[in-house]
């Protein structure tokens, strides 16, 4: 590989009302809010030095526009659109400029059809990690991972660990061997991408980290006493499967957070990924508690990076489980 | 009134294998094993300097023996016995002794067909609420409270009230005015007793203190650690009533129990009494969670102080709601 | 005893700078303002449904007017005035509407030169206990104690106890016997007031309720980053000699306050008081840190409730301690 | 570079009493033991799959061995081996077999005098994260970094970033632009290595990482309760250098450790050095409090990789400050 992918670092989600979008992600939440203008919203977590990790789009519907990963140097967006070139992808550049605190941006569609863009360069800004006196709400410190439907989970994996360099650090697989989810990493991290079997390609949820359980807690709390108590969607609760303590919530359009803490460090090459068996009651909750079906057909739909337009979904490859037994 | 009940302070339940009990009382939640034998175990918080708080009795089938409330003195018990058997209740006296590390003690059946029970003494032992050492599992301090299913709320909340000197913290109204459930205390938390509409009389739950909200989150991953995964019937989550930070666990018998964090001090006699509507959403689940269809209908049977039979039970006078509208 | 005290319920400190005071308390410890004017801020926790707890009264010097206790009702006021009337202590009227919020108040100097204020009503407002939305800097739930030095602590202990009415928790004593600090409660919680050995009459502290541990560390970051690294005094730590786990604050005018959690019931009648030798290290800071001289030396000024000066101080009658062995 | 240094992974540590030991480690601080005989103690954390992160040797006198850094493979220690001698740096060889649970390893005195060992291979174990039943003390996850103190910041640090590859996430310096302390990383964390001003080369302590501020809290309860009262040093506070909440610890041998949270992601190679101002009082300890005597002067002799016998230590280039300005 003559590129190095960083990390999961920032999304662009269209969104019907940013009035609501405000008051759901910076009111209530507390992430900061960067910058914005009649049509756009750039928030980011307390630890970020990078301008933005949400870049929420006036829009008439509620589509994911792009999935953004960092990459270690401008370089590595010509050796990316190379490689993607040389494999058949139709590629899209974007110049520095034409996105707000951006430098030049590639786009293509992955081998899933998911909107990936790579970036190198985004304007720094004051990482507010020690201004205690503006925490509040969920105390979000930073993007974590995108977690996405694919109709071909393995077809997916194959792609990110032998084309892209990412690593596996848990999945899950069914009795006939095949995998059904699995937790992908290029950060030091749990994961910066899981892919599961599902109606895809949609994206399932955004994580985000925080500093504690407490925060987790306090944010159901604020939620509720916001009006919010429809926009939790499940737990607080534990996976089995990266040991997150975690709450998914959903935005006013329906888009999903993953709010969670507890993650384990994933440096070692050695590493062995772990092992799920899909029937392990614990790997989705370890508490035992069920997803709702919300959680389990509900995602959101992706655009196509050169046409603009939604990529149609398909089935998945693998027989669907009940909620019970899906991460 | 001629006499001072203090608070709720031990229930005694049957349960049908002691060992089975010890690993999931002392082993994984962390209570205290005062005192056992082949037939008896004595269990108490890390804060409690009384002998114990929970006596399990090995039987053939788990019921609920009696609910102990302390009083303030040995007249006291004396000044209930009159009292009760004015009202024409039959009262029964357990001589000092006949319990351990009990005084004398004064059983009878209430409004509602629950068994009380009186006691002014019970023998001292260390308070191990500083040997940090010793903690483990849930770190549970201290016995809260009782909360029962009766067929007649407002008859059982007059009785306590008028009759026995206890004050409402919260209660819960239907639209006709009838007082569907009800928040009752002694001492100067949010409850020693509730009771709510349902077939009785049963006891739902009994309530234990927790330092803070992590110890109950501990708790969870101990117990799912433990294989007691499915022991974990609801939560955690906070009530709207209480504001309690709660989690509700049965145990290898079925009785309920509730580990909570996040009460308030009741100590002003001008407190107002919250009213919560039936139908708010959030006076159950402040998060909005709808509770397990069996939080709603399994409870524990209970003895005749008398002739120690169970005592039959009754549906309860009001209509029985949608578990999303029970605490 | 012809009266009943319920609780430690306000206080009357007298400030040199409001503005000051409003940017400590409510814009960083985030104490609720029910109500100000250009001389006067009124201040109460997030579960107080009593009008305030804090009464911040623009002054040329920062000491403290009063004291006030809540009692159980009207009557009692005037049971007060004939006891205290009856030792020979001066007592003093303030009629209902000269305080704003309070029915009418009745004050006397203790026997340690204290200025005691004793109101049975004081107006309702809402408890923002839910408002989890508005929680911020160190969620303080409720007004805790009053703890004050003073020359003669048996002599204070006794007047309290037989004379108010209160029960004593742990104390603190010497190896020839004497009583050298104690912890004395009406409400069922350790402590209302504690009186330790020391340069007298003078307040020590008032200590607030915090929800959880988290929620003190979270107000240490918050004080930091706000300015007032300089304003944490002690901690945090945990106490032997109560088991809170606290933080000493001084506030712009050097009045100091305790934030704490980790307290336990204290119903029973008879809870034997817990006694720590002055000479146990770990009965001051359970962990083994010494407190600072300035924590040790500081206190308070007090007025006389009749005359409206200083009241002079007198050194104690014990031998003072070293720091490290004085909480 | 021809090498890939993963991370911070292991310290061997001599220690006189190996009861001693095992009863503040594992018994107390919550150590797993993975394995042990009448000299040795190999200890790890409950997210390791690695066979040890500390291993303690019974000898006369307690000093530090080693400082073990893992590395991505086989062929960077031949890499590491050359790079070191070509440099003029005498390395030495300790084969496979020759270390329980370790492939061959490389050592080699760094150009501070600190005894660097590399290896590649380490026994994987079970992984105990969802062990929570095992869960006790300071529930330590894993080891995070070591500290020393070394006579020459500025080479050390030339060294560690020029020749092996480490970033810089955060550093102090003086007035005239003499780099003073110096935090440095090759895992995504804040530090792997950290060096400061003083008397070297020793080591000042080993960093473990925690999961959250409770554990901290609950490990300062055990120690006090466990007698290890006098072995907390310093904290718990937060550094305002690295957001770390800490707690120093001295062991039985007088070894140094760090217990903390608090970490943030380092992942992006564009991030900027954090520069703090020796002078600043926030850098050291964020709420303000000041370092004991100990923690400044007092730190672990290291031996010679060749001969075994102590490295002399020298005076630092720099002037000391006084403790309130050291991290």
């Amino acid at each position: 590989m003559d590129f190095n992918i960083i990390r999961c670092a920032r999304t662009v989600l269209h969104v019907t009302d940013l009035e609501a979008s405000r008051k759901f992600y910076v009111d209530t939440l507390g992430f900061i809010e960067t910058e914005s203008d009649s049509k756009n919203l750039y928030l980011r977590g307390l630890e970020e030095h990078n301008h933005h990790s949400i870049h929420l789009k006036k829009a008439e519907k509620p589509v994911v526009e792009a999935l953004g990963y960092k990459v270690s140097s401008d370089a590595d967006l010509d050796a990316l659109d190379e490689f993607f070139t040389e494999k058949g992808f139709q590629t899209k550049w974007i110049k520095e400029g034409e996105q707000l605190a951006l430098g030049r941006a590639l786009r293509v569609q992955d081998v899933s059809g998911l909107p990936l863009e790579f970036f190198a360069k985004m304007d720094h800004v004051e990482r507010l990690l020690q201004r205690y006196d503006l925490y509040k709400g969920a105390r979000v410190q930073r993007i974590d991972h995108f977690n996405c439907m694919v109709e071909d989970v393995e077809k997916a994996q194959d792609f990110y660990m032998k084309d892209l360099g990412f690593a596996c650090s848990e999945y899950t697989d069914t009795k006939e061997g095949k995998v059904w989810a699995t937790w992908l990493h290029r950060k030091q991290t749990v994961h910066d991408q899981a892919f599961m079997n599902g109606v895809g390609p949609r994206l399932h949820h955004i994580g985000f980290w925080l500093p504690d359980p407490l925060a987790l807690i306090h944010a159901c709390d604020v939620l509720a006493a916001s009006g919010y108590g429809k926009s939790i969607e499940r737990g607080p609760g534990r996976h089995g499967l990266s040991n997150a303590f975690f709450l998914y919530l959903r935005d006013p359009d329906g888009h999903r957070l993953e709010l969670y803490s507890g993650d384990y460090l994933t440096s070692d090459p050695d590493f062995k990924p772990i092992r799920w068996d899909i029937d392990d009651p614990m790997r989705q909750t370890f508490w035992g508690h069920a997803a709702p079906d919300s959680w389990f057909n509900e995602a959101s739909v992706v655009l196509d990076v050169i046409s603009g337009k939604e990529v149609p979904t398909k089935q998945p490859k693998l027989e669907q489980r009940k909620p019970e037994f899906i991460i």
